[in-house]
């Protein structure tokens, strides 16, 4: 089975950064029709008047160049921050009607599906990181997911995604937690489900050196997986290379781990993060060279 | 004479979020009495109930232990963004008003000064990038940057920062630049002075092998540098590494650079970034043992 490839905006972030910039290279430069957007392109929290003509664009510029947008994701700058799982409960709310906007912006530029990680708690001043979320903490994210997929359901989107991440304070962490869940937020308006991450699964520093597998992650979870966010990586940190770096990630092998875990019908994301400081010519040349090898593996 | 040493509350960022959580760590495990506040642990956008809070907490918490807040700088969030030099006009205006927002919250914590990069313009379809921002940007930035300055003033903040990033697309990036920047901003009713980064002005894929120096920097610019941010490097990217890292900065050759140049009275900021999933603890290990580094040098 063919898997449909895309690729993550996050490569256009600060750049090329409006779909009258991004949507002819993604066409011609990058050969591909599937996109994810980033919210590092465009802030929900901006103006409403900004958003809603933003959203015009997004709805018209990509369909003109034969691009379709398959969801919306948190990017960099909204990750910045402790989002649902800060310590003070007025910007957990801030966070949450910050995602309200995201919804309703997503909807507005025709995008059915949004997600991103949901939040961090505060590290302790001994530097120990627990093992699990306090339970209250956890009953409060959980609460709040299923207040947004009710958010999710008004402003008319489709599905909502979480994308699990590497670190302890975050949540899930892990292959049972990201299966709790799941199973914690059944029957919601709008389902959520789940975006794994090559470079997240893989992280051996915190899952260990025989334990990090993305394998697990897909087999184990693949009736609650949406979509995957593809990146080259070391196993070392959350690299987001694109493919012309060497790294661990071999396309072809990926594609094969898709088939066996059975969900290589769902789409895969490119997900690559550039220095700011990196010239525009060789990042272009990069994610082109990037997609080429992809593809050969998907395609 | 001994040069001040603080740190940028960079390493806290998604970590030690709150004051209660970073003085201790500033004071006790870094030995500190001097830090830079970031923004990426407090947005200014957040409402103004939330933010008033905050600032009391900041006028209050780091106080007590012995702690003082020299300025507040633009983090990785907002940088994330193209600012003040979007292609959007309105993004523009509001990216002016979250600078607004940001004096105002400072001013409110009793923290007087604050900075950052100011923006970048969008990248071309064919990846070449201008040696030269278009007049029209220019003479928008500049008009924006008095009237901030206007708004400094009516906060009641002290000074404002540029800082100086290496990409064609920001500006000033070169010394040239920053020289004609100050003048064209002289007069303003709170003063603009520089913030160079030794991680920015050693970039050599910009600026090439022999021509990357930080000492021209300070140097030619001395009278109108207010401080400066210091990190481990290699000059091939703005690494923001710390000083446990293997890299091309050495603390006393910096010192001396700094003696040289007549700029070894203004305040140096460690400013190091930690990958999102790297554990606490390492990170509390690594900046503790860096800034023993510095203080032998420096102090």
């Amino acid at each position: 089975m063919n898997t449909a490839l895309g690729v993550n905006l996050s490569f256009c972030v600060k750049r090329w950064v409006t779909p009258e910039l991004w949507a002819p290279l993604v066409r011609d430069r990058l050969g591909l029709d599937l996109v994810q957007f980033s919210f590092d392109l465009v802030d929900p929290i901006w103006p409403d008047t900004i958003l809603t003509d933003i959203a015009a664009e997004l709805r018209r510029v990509p369909e003109e160049y034969g691009v379709r947008i398959h969801s919306a994701f948190i990017g960099l700058a909204h990750y910045t921050f402790n989002q649902l799982l800060h310590p003070d409960p007025r910007i957990r709310d801030y966070a949450e009607n910050w995602l309200g906007r995201a919804y309703r912006f997503a909807a507005e530029a025709g995008i059915e599906r949004v997600g991103g990680p949901l939040g961090a708690i505060a590290s302790r001043l001994d530097g120990r990181e627990q093992e699990n979320l306090p339970d209250r903490d956890y009953d409060d994210l959980i609460a709040r997911m299923r207040r947004l997929a009710g958010e999710a359901q008004n402003a008319g989107l489709e599905e909502l995604y979480v994308e699990p991440t590497p670190l302890r304070r975050e949540w899930p962490w892990t292959i049972d937690q990201a299966r709790k869940m799941m199973e914690d937020v059944t029957g919601t308006p709008v389902p959520w489900r789940l975006c794994p991450d090559w470079g997240h699964a893989t992280f051996e520093p915190l899952y260990g050196r025989y334990r990090a597998s993305m394998e697990d992650w897909l087999r184990e979870l693949a009736p609650h997986i949406g979509m995957v966010h593809i990146q080259q990586t070391d196993f070392q940190y959350d690299r987001h290379w694109d493919f012309t770096e060497a790294g661990a990630v071999d396309p072809e092998a990926a594609k094969a781990v898709l088939r066996h875990a059975g969900v290589d019908d769902r789409p895969v994301f490119l997900e690559v993060f550039y220095p700011f400081e990196r010239d525009d010519r060789s990042v272009l040349d990069a994610v082109a060279a990037s997609v080429v090898k992809l593809k050969h593996a998907f395609g």
